[in-house]
């Protein structure tokens, strides 16, 4: 059985336990809280060097990081990735997408405002996340204003890609007010089979 | 033919290039000065949303941004992407920890040294990656003194995602002194058969 290293509140770990829920493929998972340094202890950096969550244990002793890239190869062969070479290709720009333009302003505003409770600690930092954030969730919402997923016209591991810290945006101060595109599409994205919250297990 | 939206000093270009040329796929190169806002402009958004280059023309009218996103897409079938699931997965770990472990770091320190010439202006921000950037080092470093390529024992695209801003850390102030392994490293991906250099066309 596949094991998950995960933080429950992660939008990151989310995303995995969102795919395999989807997929129906049973897992056990491991609570790793990484605001008391438990991804950077020595035990943990022997399954994953850069120390982050998620990491998924595969086989025993064999250890796979970076959530989008357990996406991927968790998808592989399923109808959350398309098996037309352009449409998996798009499915991929989302993804890297997601990881450099999008995690870095939308997750790490909602870490320092709600997962650490520390707003006024990182008040000048969160101001600069704004305009970066903002200019993500309008790229989405060009996309997402003429079709109903990111590709293609179904759901894809794209989706869970992108939905992961959308849809918890206000809690790192961004609102989705103008973004009705968005809206919808978060609304598409609860509605397919499986759906579970972020931190419900 | 493709056609590549490309600025020469970028590693992020360099990848696509670089690959291209290692598969034998002539390609059309587009110079998009980034530095002026050449991919910022309205006709540039209609191509890639995001603003960024690289962007592939696949055929015409269709478009493939992001550099990683395009090393997979071109890398499809080749001996550049392993074929076997794990493998492959493990090529996709690299590729997005390289966008958000590594570039952010040592090709945006580079961006502001070299590319901009404005180190004095960005003095406190390059102190700031200096430590995330030698963590991204360290865990390249831990891979490759222990084996040849990051992945497998062979050269894949991974290699050539994590190559192009690593071979040139030195332009974003980040000496590789300490880190043989990556030395030894960058020797094997120069000796890769039709290699070339960053702004070599």
């Amino acid at each position: 059985m596949y094991r998950l290293y995960d933080f429950l509140p992660s939008g990151n770990g989310y995303k995995v336990r969102l795919l395999l829920t989807q997929l129906e493929i049973p897992f056990e998972r491991i609570e790793v809280d990484i605001r008391m340094g438990a991804s950077r202890n020595e035990e943990f950096l022997q399954k994953n060097p850069n120390g982050r969550i998620p990491v998924l244990e595969v086989k025993p002793g064999i250890y796979l990081s970076e959530s989008n890239a357990i996406l991927i190869y968790l998808s592989q062969d399923t109808d959350f990735l398309p098996a037309d070479r352009l449409e998996a290709a798009y499915v991929m720009q989302w993804l890297f997408f997601e990881q450099y333009s999008h995690e870095p302003y939308i997750a790490t505003s909602r870490f320092w405002m709600t997962i650490l409770d520390q707003a006024d600690q990182y008040r000048k930092e969160l101001l600069q996340k704004l305009e970066p954030g903002y200019a993500a969730l309008s790229v989405m919402e060009q996309r997402l204003t003429e079709h109903p997923f990111l590709v293609g016209d179904r759901y894809t591991i794209a989706d869970i890609a992108l939905y992961a810290y959308t849809h918890v945006a206000h809690e790192g101060g961004f609102s989705l007010e103008k973004y009705p595109g968005i809206q919808a599409w978060l609304d598409r994205v609860q509605a397919q089979p499986n759906h579970i919250e972020i931190t419900q297990i």
